[in-house]
């Protein structure tokens, strides 16, 4: 089992300001990555500013960063950076300016590569060497995705179906299958950690009520995946164990909303937990399941998530460890957690259509499964919804 | 609050073997850095010697690591690393080489410096520009120290008495008073992070009796000095609440010494977290007190540093914080958790002379007190022995 969290995480007030050194030391000339009203509101773009302005570091500010950011924004973005000679990235956000940051450092570094890249595990292509993502450092202003210590980036991309890729292997003959393709979310094939990440929970304050809800409940979403994963190891039950026993603390405030100074400080620390766990296992079913959901409803991430979490424990391989960690989380049992999920999130009705669809690509996917311990199969994943 | 830790930990059977290319990659050349016996008898060195021929890497090895390793002996060893060309350094065994090898590969680094750098901070000095330590890789093959995932380096070196350094300002007018000098265990002024960790417990299968629990009783005190200590955070608890929890697991079987497979890794584990406990906050006094008991006495670090926990949890100066390490330990109250200690470690008499000095020595020195968050004073400090 592997341990690797090389992240340096700073989770203080005004950290952004007292670790500006450390930021600056970064590179030469920043590129920004935000979106456009957030960052702005919170403050945490002001102080970004204010820190490498202070070091005498020039930057550029890219702030289009879309909810499921897609391939296109990045490769907008990675065209500022390289026209700006910027030769490091800053992600202020949530986990779509978080996870963007990382795939246009990659980008920057490899100015000329195309799209491709981001899909592609290569050491070396035919355009050249593929080198090393640029340093990227993060700014959180939600307490959800644990982007900032995650090695992941997740990006909104046009992909064929399944049988165009599997029957036609030239991507010059899968031109004429164009009109077929569907947008989705998916994982870029390249893992680029942080160096650094500046916790600041004062940009938490201007959340709204749900949308605090829903980031909490995907922070909930990784601490159960990632513990009852394939890859889940004592080590990665470092972070997760801790997670969820944080997780614990405050989730009955969550139901009231009663979020406080001390809950957001929980709240971030079990998000930062999260990710920690994740970057060590990976997400698992929940997460699989939710794509579809949130791509072709438009249902944000961590309520796409959550609404699967009841079925997930109910239905997992293993009940003794999936009752270890209702116990964590300090939940009576199955019916007190399910009661739980559906009082905080309420209900999401989903289609027939769409959750047969939705179930066909998650049992056709083996990557998608291969995080699961165990046999699964239509009738198991029924149990989800 | 910050968290820090960039070593790549793994942790598995045959490590050493599965990860030669990550070893090898560390450099060119290799300086192999043990003692002269145990890395022999376990299989370890043969394995680090096996990895590397195989990566076709060339490597020296230098195996005068003695216990408390020593100023002179990091010097004789970055002397052979340096003429022999090595550009990266293995540490094999115990803390001693662990610790010895962070200490070389600075000085190898560094070849136009001497011995002095390692306890003088800074970045430039007469001597020219300070470079960072080579890449470091860490075999351990105790349960103790956790030296694989922290960045300190302790080592015996002579010092002058604190009246001749405060009066003496220059250093050629100290040469006067040399015969004053005294050996002691001080930490080098740098901090360097082992860049790998190759963790296999099948090393640790020869440990004795007496070996096991001494060393096993260092990773509790690293453990509760970090829980309880000035620079304890909610990250770096993570690592010690965990750490408590796992050696709460296996108190009762090292009592009984039964430590079979299961144990050694949860021995492991709990080494490994409580390096990576002090890593963030440093020890506290139980450290401090102990290294005089140690080069006066020849105490075993573990057992010279276990004999003092019970007056540490004691005389804590917030007693519901020291009853929850208790709690986390799954001991009942102090008083079982003190008839614990005296039962697996002896009683250990300390004269009336060196307790005194030892106490003077710890409340003398400012470095020594700033990791307690409490006030200290000479009646309390007595309630340690
Ligand atoms: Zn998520
Ligand atoms: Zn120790």
């Amino acid at each position: 089992m592997k341990l690797y969290m090389p992240t340096k995480v700073y989770n203080e007030k005004n950290c952004v300001e007292n670790h500006s050194r450390e930021l600056a030391a970064l590179g030469t000339k920043a590129l920004i990555v935000t979106g456009k009203h957030s960052s702005r509101i919170n403050g945490s773009l002001e102080d970004v500013k204010g820190a490498l302005e202070r070091e005498r570091i020039p930057y550029v500010i890219f702030d289009e960063i879309e909810e499921n950011p897609s391939v296109e924004t990045v490769m907008k973005a990675r065209a500022l950076g390289v026209s700006e000679g910027a030769d490091f990235v800053i992600g202020v956000g949530g986990g779509s300016p978080m996870d963007a940051s990382k795939a246009i450092s990659l980008m920057m570094a490899n100015p000329e590569h195309d799209e491709r890249l981001l899909y592609t595990k290569v050491q070396t292509s035919a355009d050249g060497p593929v080198r090393e993502a640029f340093p990227v450092a993060e700014v959180p202003t939600t307490a959800g995705t644990g982007s900032e210590v995650t090695p992941y980036a997740i990006l909104t991309k046009n992909v064929l179906p399944d049988i165009v890729l599997t029957t036609v292997p030239l991507e010059k003959d899968r031109e004429a299958f164009a009109h077929l393709e569907k947008r989705t979310k998916q994982s870029i094939s390249h893992h680029i950690f942080p160096a650094l990440a500046l916790v600041d929970v004062t940009y938490l304050q201007t959340a709204s009520r749900t949308g605090c809800i829903n980031t909490a409940v995907d922070t909930l979403a990784h601490l159960i995946e990632s513990h009852l994963n394939t890859n889940s190891t004592e080590y990665s039950r470092i972070y997760s164990e801790m997670g969820l026993r944080t997780w614990a603390k405050i989730k009955d405030k969550l139901l009231r909303f009663e979020i406080g100074e001390e809950e957001r400080q929980a709240l971030m620390r079990a998000c930062t937990l999260g990710g920690m766990a994740i970057a060590h296992t990976g997400t698992s079913l929940p997460h699989g399941l939710s794509y579809p959901i949130t791509t072709e409803m438009g249902v944000p991430h961590g309520k796409a998530v959550g609404i699967f979490l009841p079925g997930f424990i109910r239905n997992y391989g293993n009940q003794e460890e999936a009752m270890k960690v209702l116990y964590l989380l300090d939940f009576g049992g199955e019916q007190t957690f399910c009661e739980y999920i559906r009082q905080l999130l309420g209900e999401v009705a989903i289609s027939e259509e769409l959750w047969e669809r939705t179930m066909d690509e998650v049992l056709a996917n083996p990557a998608k499964l291969k995080n699961y311990p165990f046999m699964l199969d239509r009738e198991k994943l029924q149990g989800y919804r």
